[in-house]
């Protein structure tokens, strides 16, 4: 078949997005690895696909793939530009969408054309939500990494983050700490790991470990995390600029009984039909 | 304006081929970057142009421009890629197409629907058409890298080639010694190198570092200039399997006054359009 496909990135995450509303679109994970591959096939950090839910009570399914083919519960770029394609495609005329991921339901609110409000949902603390092996809720944990304790602050978004403050983002070895923290054996899923300097209460600098990809240019639930870990050691402003390698996203957190809502850009960059 | 390009790869060496015969194409080095990056752009390794010639005698102008923006005088994987596109756009009905490079005019012939087969024209031998330092021309001449001296062939194939003798492309390590001599000062204008092991005289194992790209899934030119300095050498039959980390290709170059052959494949990936 043909399929129809539109390539966005936010912040330079980028997206193969596809309306599996208005097509029929089945896809295996060997399928989305092909896809993925940026020489052999359309390239991407991740592919979006866009279908109708199966709890009426929501407006689309939302389903994220990485580049391997596995399925991810929740990409906070991937929101921002998911809810830019379907106003774009008029797939809804809706300005609050309400979405069904795989890490739950999520709400999108779109405020301007250029730039969109996404209600990442409560930040989920407990151990277990993340999940993660501690005794009890601790607003930081010790964790063994490399033989001595890293500082480290837990968050679900959807995804499991575990969040370390550094004293200078740039010459913290993220690729060597990172690949070993993703993987500690604390947290059973596995987690992503953001490396937070603060450079004053309403603005961070952000590099961002991504669980089976690396180092990344721009992680949304991340920057999320990263906020919700900094404010509880009160450390941050309830809205923050967060610095990412890829651009700039605007993170809000009032307080604790309140979502994260995260702002920041989208970009379609064009659009394209494969056969497969 | 709308700009309709379509994304080919050959062996995995990939490209936005966008045809500028039917559309008024203006493509500036920063803009080229634009396109080339993979995560903000369309992503390829190398951008080819067809426009029409300015010689009467030819039927197509074929330009090459990689990632970084910068012209380039040849590629290999390009060159078919393009052929089929010509074909399949039915901008020509030829089956030898006569292509102006600015690595000088190049005929492609087609053989068959899949595989196609470019004639890569002579290989350049003489120190000062390569370019190359050397007081005279000779099968092979030694080159001083880490204090040793390496053994190499050289060949322009319309860009300039190193070709070394390994016994096993695995172990060589590629990016370590290419880099260095793809800038070695006895090229005045850098080289692309390559590492051939010899399986038997109808196979070999190649890989290639391209100049201001790195070690490349498969080069064309490289696959060529390969076979060449291995026949001049005496240890190669006329038409060899080039065995490449994408693929594939098979060279034939009978003797010294005939042009290089070169088959392989080519798949068109997916067809786009984007604003630019």
């Amino acid at each position: 078949m043909l399929l129809k496909f539109t390539k966005m990135h936010g912040l330079g995450n980028d997206f193969m997005v596809i309306d599996g509303v208005t097509q029929n679109v089945r896809l295996t994970p060997e399928k989305v690895q092909q896809l993925g591959d940026r020489h052999f096939g359309v390239g991407f950090d991740q592919l979006l696909l866009v279908e109708p839910p199966d709890d009426p009570d929501m407006d689309f399914r939302y389903r994220i793939f990485n580049a391997d083919g596995s399925e991810v519960e929740q990409c906070g770029n991937g929101a921002r530009c998911f809810a830019a394609f379907v106003l774009e495609r008029k797939l809804t005329g809706s300005k609050r969408i309400k979405v069904q991921t795989k890490g739950g339901p999520i709400e999108l609110r779109v405020n301007r054309d250029d730039e969109i409000t996404v209600d990442m949902g409560l930040p989920k603390l407990e151990p277990w939500e993340i999940p993660f092996k501690a005794d009890r809720q601790s607003i930081t944990y010790k964790l063994e990494v490399e033989g001595r304790d890293e500082e480290i602050a837990v968050v679900s978004m959807g995804n499991p983050h575990a969040v370390l403050l550094v004293d200078d983002c740039k010459s913290t070895p993220v690729e060597r700490l990172g690949s070993k923290i993703q993987r500690h054996n604390r947290f059973p899923e596995n987690c992503n790991v953001g490396f937070m300097e603060v450079v004053n209460p309403g603005e961070v600098n952000l590099r961002v470990f991504e669980r089976g990809v690396g180092e990344t240019l721009a992680c949304g639930t991340g920057a999320c995390a990263a906020v919700v870990a900094g404010r509880l050691q009160g450390l941050l402003e309830p809205t923050v600029k967060v610095n990412l390698p890829g651009g700039t996203l605007t993170i809000t957190w009032k307080e604790q009984d309140l979502p994260v809502l995260m702002t920041g850009p989208t970009t379609r960059v064009y659009e394209g039909h494969i056969r497969i």
